[in-house]
């Protein structure tokens, strides 16, 4: 029995390349950068899973996710050859926190809290997830994932903690991710898993997790589609 | 400038000592016992702060507030030569995620949130918390309290990671509760502080907290008056 749903958020939930691509976009303008917007994103992005393995080894303690976005912009930055004030930096580092959530995710969003608890398991921290919910009108009952187990997915402990923080055993939970390892890893954890595909997440020329690499517990269309499979 | 608002729970948003006594109430009769569940539900709530003090010592390691009101209600029946069998109890201790809001809380939380972020510092934990807003209809930006800390209540972490969780610095955020002690506390650890009074919580005849005991930086008669009060 399914009790609640935890959810990826970046790439599953929201356009994180857009959304970074527009916050960019009038800062380069402003400094007459012509350097496209779009594959600044995809380089500031391409850092994301470096910066936390340093945390998921041991090597470094918990931070949370604002201050690996913040240093993995500066090093973005210089793979892109730009170089910006510290103030549009951190401006920029904001950017994060407004992210458009793909069309269907309000109305997906509602259907699922409509039969369970749903709560996002992002490596993103409380606050950012907090941001993000408040800018795309989405509704969470708690905020699970990596603060709550002060590491970061796909360590397992990210998803029991998140079982565990919303009161239930880690297979009542189902984890919703448009990734693959994230559902592999979720799945390891003993949880159950659901998959939709967000082709356009890496930009229109570039899929990646298009097809279910696994027989995940529910393969849907899109959020509504998942929705609709679960149980209540 | 408040930049958050965080809330007390028990007693502040939510009428315990009528959700309890409604909860005993039925199975009290089951079980042809006399007692009045109000009684009934002051014991249990009397062994609330000794419950976590074990806790707050550093004696025992942190435990969610659900295993300290299931102890405490086996101490609560011994205490008025009640028996009930182990099911009854642990359905029970599920009244504490049926407790009804003040009528003034689900309007008076809306209007803060439209002014700013707004998360439960409870000692209650984040499924509790969870559970409670879906009965009672609340709404959170994010869930805080004991667990983010992995301690209680009055302890300064508590404060200080609920703040520190959503972002901004103690300064930043205020705590709301009817009771002087955790505003006091809260004070000490940096916050802003706003009270209003609650004076049908402990019962009709036993009022407690009645008046602010210092000049917290807003003192309302509701949460609605709290909202109005606030910046934004």
């Amino acid at each position: 029995m399914i009790r609640a749903c935890i959810f990826d958020v970046f790439g599953t939930l929201v356009d994180w390349r857009t959304g970074i691509a527009e916050a960019a976009a009038p800062v380069f303008a402003r400094h007459g950068i012509a350097h496209d917007p779009f594959d600044f994103a995809d380089r500031w992005r391409a850092e994301y899973q470096p910066g936390m393995e340093a945390v998921r080894s041991g090597g470094r303690g918990y931070v949370r996710l604002e201050v690996l976005h913040r240093e993995n912009l500066d090093r973005a930055l210089i793979g892109a050859g730009i170089d910006l004030p510290v103030m549009e930096r951190d401006g920029l580092n904001e950017g994060w926190t407004r992210l458009p959530p793909w069309p269907d995710v309000v109305e997906g969003l509602r259907a699922v809290r409509a039969k369970m608890l749903a709560a996002p398991c992002s490596n993103g921290s409380i606050a950012l997830m907090a941001r993000l919910a408040r800018f795309g009108g989405l509704q969470w009952d708690a905020i699970t994932g990596a603060e709550i187990a002060r590491n970061y997915k796909p360590m397992a402990e990210v998803y029991h903690a998140s079982a565990a923080a919303l009161g239930f055993a880690p297979g009542e939970v189902m984890m919703v991710a448009t990734h693959n390892d994230d559902l592999a890893a979720a799945r390891a954890a003993g949880l159950r898993t659901g998959y939709f595909p967000r082709p356009l997440e890496y930009g229109p020329a570039r899929g990646r997790d298009l097809e279910p690499a696994q027989d995940w517990d529910i393969v849907a269309e899109d959020l509504p589609g998942l929705a609709a499979q679960l149980p209540g």
